[in-house]
């Protein structure tokens, strides 16, 4: 199950070289950066009303597009769902709070 | 690697039982909905102006930071990663184009 | 010039009676809250986006669809500019840190 | 009432010859745009979260929060409010609709 993120991403490479008729994926990286950015904002803010909503098919269907999104945005930078799960692993086992202390000088951070 | 997922998903719900004062993710959970809520809208935002900066190494950490939020919004509501997976599952194969000719009816959605 | 606000507030009052064929703001009211917000949402993202490409004229525009659409909201809510704008005059003459001081349990505000 | 725009700008103005220490708006600009950008991202997160609770005074303290921030950013880059004032102006007696039809090229903007 969990390496559906890896599959996804090979299917979002796959799409660069789609047309943008047949592909939505396609036209969003045909339409560029700034049209996948506005997605994912616009993702976010439909996950924070269904989350308010306490609708659990709704904020799963959310968090899905959000996530599908910065796959999006990883692809059209040339980045991959690894770095993001290897960013994630260094968190583990680590609590926030201690994270916190190693990482001082980093001002908006996850801990703050 | 992918698991990672699993793994941290698994390390939100142990956090359940810690104190605020020892867990950054036992506080969230301590403050509720609205604050994890506020703190994935933030994290949102960092990605934007990350992706805006054509960092890469700022946009894999706030990816990551917006990933981990969502993922303890997930823990607080009782739903699972494997929910939002298996629903990123249902995209595979199906262009979004295509998708989008099945949800006629859905507002603001994926392929609009 | 400043009573710009004022005035649009009446038009948005008047637009309650209007048809959503014939009016863009009776159509957001229609589709009720979470669409008015889902458009704040957007139009955030879009402000943030213009702001990083250092676009003057797409900033100034991409302001007044925020202003308007939380003009909207406040409409739906049936709360008035003027609540704001007093709330704002609060604000004059107060320093951002010393509206801190004033308000120590305030969590997630202004001057955090 | 309605010139306490006018007259937060003058501050905000008079502010970027303040220290960073003794006001909140200085330390703003101290730490630049991005910074503005993400207090811009918080503070619309923390709307559409009040809006949700259905919080009037929550919801009129985070619209001028947002407003505020907004002021700030227009400060920031040598815009004025009346710039912004300007703009809703010209939407005065223009329907949605009608202004759409004057904007067929516009990708995502007010009336998509």
């Amino acid at each position: 199950m969990n390496n559906i993120l890896s599959r996804l991403q090979d299917q979002l490479e796959a799409r660069k070289s789609a047309t943008s008729a047949s592909s939505y994926t396609a036209s969003l990286y045909a339409q560029g950066m700034d049209a996948i950015l506005k997605k994912v904002g616009e993702e976010c803010t439909e996950l924070i009303i269904a989350a308010k909503n306490a609708d659990p098919q709704q904020l799963i269907h959310e968090t899905a597009d959000l996530w599908f999104h910065t796959l999006v945005m990883l692809a059209q930078t040339g980045l991959r769902v690894e770095d993001v799960l290897q960013e994630l692993a260094k968190r583990e086992g680590v609590s926030g709070l201690d994270e916190k202390r190693q990482r001082p000088t980093k001002i908006g951070k996850l801990l703050e």
